[in-house]
This record gives C-alpha cells, structure tokens and sequence, in this order.
C-alpha cells in the first residue's frame, strides 16, 4: 500500500514546535521525507492503522492537521516533481 | 482526473517570499487548498500540463521544490484526515 502523508501543525506554541518534531519523528519511522511536511509510505494495511493511530494521538486536533492519501500501487514511482529534488527510492530502506 | 500538489518554496529571501505567494496563488487559481502547502487539484488534463508549465516557469529550480501526485479518480473523496479541518468539496467551486 502506498500512503501520502501531509501535515500542518501549529507551531506558535512551544508545545506546537514539540508536537511538528514528533509527528516528523513517526513518519520518519514509517517512510521516506520528500519535503518539509509530506512524507511518502509503503507499508502493509497493519503499519497503515498503527501509524494513524499514533498520529492521531500525538496532535493537537483544534490546532494541527493531518492529511493520509491512499495511492494506487506504483504512484509513488510517477510523481511529477519540479525543482529541487531529494532522490529517493519510495521503496528503499527507511533511516531513523 | 484529480491531483495532489505539494510544495516548498524557500522563503529566506525576499524573492523567495514573492515566489511563494505566487506559487499559492496560481494553484489556488486550480484547486483547494486543503493545507498551507498542499492543494487538491480537480481538472483535465490540458489543464494539468498548463499548471504545470506555469509552476516551471515560476519557482526557482535550485530552492524550491513542487511535487504532483495524479490519483485515480475519487481518490480525493476518500482522504484519511485528522485534526482541524477545511471542510472542502474537491469537486465544488474554485474562489480566487
């Protein structure tokens, strides 16, 4: 299963600055980081539940906002990029 | 078809800051904006390959970064979302 993975969290507080690092911290351990806020995933249907489960309980839900884009097997390898890029393997191996 | 488009633009100089608010503005002339740098894109596809080129043509391609996700139909109806909400039809009307 491939997971697009995007976020805006609330960082005007200290709290909201610790929050953006944890929720950074997760999607880390789950995929590859293609820009500041989106992060792509591969993983099994279980790891999907797991993460959402761990975002959810991580953020503010008055203040931050989490978005998970389910893709069709293979869009991650087909992705229209402009500019600057991080070359990365969807698929490769996850560094924590 | 229905499109995803994230981007980071480097904001540190001023021409950065333009580039961003001209960045937002014409995605926004296409789509939702459902986070502060992601917007979900409902059109054809003679509209996506002129979004496309005008993006090219507008941000700097040693700072900033755009990435364009085609989904399949529908995709955009079925997003895993957490916390605050843009309450947003992906297929109602664009407002500039």
């Amino acid at each position: 299963m491939d997971l697009l993975v995007t976020y805006d969290v609330d960082t005007t507080t200290r709290e909201g600055q610790r929050r953006l690092r944890r929720v950074a911290k997760i999607c880390e351990a789950y995929g590859h980081r293609v820009q500041k806020s989106v992060f792509e995933v591969v993983c099994r249907d279980t790891d999907e539940l797991r993460l959402i489960a761990t975002l959810r309980a991580t953020i503010d839900h008055e203040r931050d906002s989490i978005r998970l884009y389910s893709l069709p097997s293979g869009a991650l390898d087909e992705v229209e990029h402009l500019g600057v890029s991080r070359e990365i393997d969807p698929r490769g191996p996850i560094v924590i």
